[in-house]
């Protein structure tokens, strides 16, 4: 491994994180809206990422940050070294049921994706790896998932983009196996990373996907934003994650139909 | 408890069933379409529902059975003491992801659920119940969840539903604080149990609710089938379980509107 100082120094920080959000989901959160009323954030949203901003200045400090909260959440460019952080993904399920949320980390050199950490923090289970690495659970490495079609397998979904069929989210859904819907963008990458969802559609931001795309990169499966293009790390757009096979046939049956 | 030598016995045979069921699950299934091709059955469904059955008729021989797999999926009453079970709660689940399905027992009396349980196989835990005596997580009785308002939570949905609007689904699903899909009855009752979920909006057959009523029943939430009626244990039915107040505020908004 290259980077094996700081995949050691992340797992630290993150299972430190993970320890303190342990801790404070019994007390009363501090919870205000975003963007609307169902757009959450909590004082332990701020919290965790204001800790995990002071790790990575204290040991590096000339990387830059691309945050969820407030005061990190754009970046002109991802030149040089580049933190990306959701220090809780998922906010929703955290406030409402306090599981179903991970804290995710990635780390990108001139654009290109290093390390991906994705922890759901209730499960004690960290997905994490290095480009040309592989990808581990905790300490256990994946195996390659099998390039399943559309219909053979479950999809992951944005629930508003399946009822509203938004790029024929809904007929998608109806030609899979089935859809689940999570409201946690770590959860629904890590049912990839596992073999369990064929792929996953949403509308995201960076944070949400730049430390999942490491990882099921590692893997050779297909991601772009919706119509096919690449994601541009400055926004809110809609997402494609798949199999190779699955990508294909939603790009070429569906979405380009 | 006035049935506490069968809460003890059923607890064993759940726990032996699990057993089985997690060796058997890295080996390859035999898996079959039932009424559709997303409606699957495996040979660890029929093997389960074996064993329960057995040991239902060694130790209760007058007893009756009501269970999903085939020779046992129809009775013409529930009178006397009648077991209700589905042996794996979310085939799908069980098949594609490995996680995320339950085993449910229920026992009535002449109609009248006594005891439930639905038991998360891949997460070790167990809700269960005995009528008037209160819902359990494992050895930790569960607290009272608040009585939530539909817009202050989230709710389990069949996804069909929610797509195609079936009495008012997506609407429904659009006023709350959003809809989580599993794919597992079991799963979304578990959630309601726990306070996580306000309600769950479905299409079951008795096996799928039958243990879960019990136990949301000791913490008063309200359920029916979805016009209001009393579920009918002889069919599958659109179903509609939540809080008394995010029920009423179903049934007056939306379904009745």
């Amino acid at each position: 491994m290259t980077n094996e100082k700081m995949i050691i120094e992340i797992k630290e920080w993150l299972k430190e994180a993970a320890d303190y959000i342990r801790v404070n989901l019994t007390n009363e959160l501090d919870v205000s809206q975003k963007s609307g009323r169902t757009d959450l954030v909590t004082n332990i949203d701020e919290e965790t990422q204001l800790f995990l901003i002071k790790k990575i200045n204290q040991h590096y400090p000339n990387d830059r940050i691309l945050a969820e909260e407030k005061g990190f959440n754009s970046l002109d460019s991802l030149n040089g070294r580049v933190w990306i952080i959701d220090p809780i993904d998922g906010t929703m399920n955290f406030v409402m049921e306090h599981e179903n949320f991970c804290i995710m980390i990635a780390v990108y050199q001139d654009g290109v994706g290093q390390l991906g950490f994705i922890y759901d923090v209730m499960k004690d289970e960290l997905y994490w790896g290095e480009k040309d690495h592989g990808v581990f659970q905790n300490d256990r490495r994946l195996p390659q998932p099998k390039d399943a079609a559309l219909s053979e397998g479950l999809i992951g979904m944005n629930a508003y983009m399946y009822r509203k069929n938004i790029y024929s989210a809904g007929e998608i859904g109806h030609a899979s196996m089935g859809i689940r819907v999570s409201g946690c963008a770590g959860v629904e990458l890590i049912a990839i990373l596992k073999g369990n969802h064929i792929g996953y559609i949403s509308n995201l931001s960076p944070w949400d996907y730049a430390a999942g795309l490491v990882l099921i990169n590692e893997f050779g499966f297909s991601y772009s934003n919706i119509e096919g293009n690449p994601l541009a790390f400055d926004k809110r757009e809609y997402f494609i994650a798949a199999t190779p096979k699955a990508y294909t046939e939603m790009q070429e049956k569906f979405i380009h139909k």
